[in-house]
């Protein structure tokens, strides 16, 4: 059975690029991170209302393969599935280019649910993510 | 009477570059707030411990001027020289690159004080700033 | 006779807010520069291309007042009119909270034009910013 | 046999955290590349002027696991060891808080050498690495 997935359209900002003219890769996580707390926020969870709330996802692992460089203003698209494995949510996310579709990178984030600071069982999201899961 | 002048020194990081192959403007925001951060923990003030106290200085107004570029691994000296002007922290900021001493801009910042949120008198910090003022 | 005004429609991304739980500062310069790029682009102008054609636009100058702060997720309206000074473009921008229109900054940006690395006449985009000039 | 390990000390600009008081997970990404440049320089290559040369070290993958959070201002320091795998460079990279020295990051970095665009065998910085391989 085919995994639900949440996808948006992002664009290249130019000041995301480095000298080599291409998105410097630490911003492929910044990609992948406005990906989730949108998906999040489709589900009606705020990042900063969690917070506010105590409740605070944190990244334990972010394993990103690059394929193709984005270059500034390309259109991509950012996509990811998400899975519980014990008390972390694991993301599968894609970024691809608009024009030909090729994969830029895959990425694999392992998100834990700090409340109040300590770790949590991470249920706190299941049933906001049922759809997904 | 001349001012006393704070100064440190601080070095390009490639990623700050863009594809025109110098450091981006908005970076240089960045610089400036660091040696503002870096004033105040000489003088003994943490900006952290600040903001977990209550007390958060904010940019009130930022009026930058660009000069000569700094590229990648560029060694630059960030100074400052602040003053008061009502409830408001003036810094008169400039970078110059270490080679030639080039001036690579020079900011004038307006800093107000916000305490819990509301708009302060600004005096938290004069005691400790005494020697600049 | 009133300007014509370009304006686009951003979103915070939770990642620019730092500890103070607002919009560090120079974020603005970013949303100014994809405004200004963006307005470029509806011309028919890509930055990029400019670039590798050797035609490269800096800012000579920022000058921004800060009014309301916006937090994460926010969306905000991001808007410019444009005038010719002597050899530079000047921008005036402004960001406003889409919720109540509240002013978060206005920006006076001064743009100059280089041309293979030298200063030029300016007039390079004249014709492509003829309705908005 | 041990081998050599490449160490700087740096310190957490404010501004590198985020609304939860902690530094965004992206900027890690920025903290190894930094220190990679730094260990390039230390070994008399400028990353700046291997771009200049038609010379690209681009990221292929970036596995980063997080372990304790670093805040505002904190020193840490950033050390790396390097091998060859094929035409790759792997960069075994740790982030050690400087008080506790408690493990922040551990970073597996792979490394490939783009020569005019295109992937070459990898052994252009062989001989200036020789004491670290």
């Amino acid at each position: 059975m085919a995994k639900k997935v949440f996808e948006i359209e992002m664009k290249v900002r130019d000041y995301e690029c480095d000298t080599q003219g291409i998105v410097n890769n630490a911003n492929y996580l910044h990609y992948t991170e406005v990906t989730r707390h949108e998906f999040m926020e489709s589900l009606g969870v705020s990042f900063y209302e969690c917070h506010e709330a105590g409740i605070d996802p944190v990244v334990a692992r972010a394993d990103l393969h690059y394929k193709t460089s984005l270059k500034g203003s390309d259109l991509f698209l950012s996509s990811l599935m998400v899975e519980k494995k014990g008390a972390k949510l694991i993301f599968h996310q894609t970024i691809r280019r608009k024009t030909d579709n090729a994969v830029c990178c895959n990425a694999h984030i392992e998100v834990a649910i700090l409340v109040n600071g300590k770790l949590s069982r991470g249920d706190y999201f299941d049933e906001k993510m049922k759809d997904y899961l």
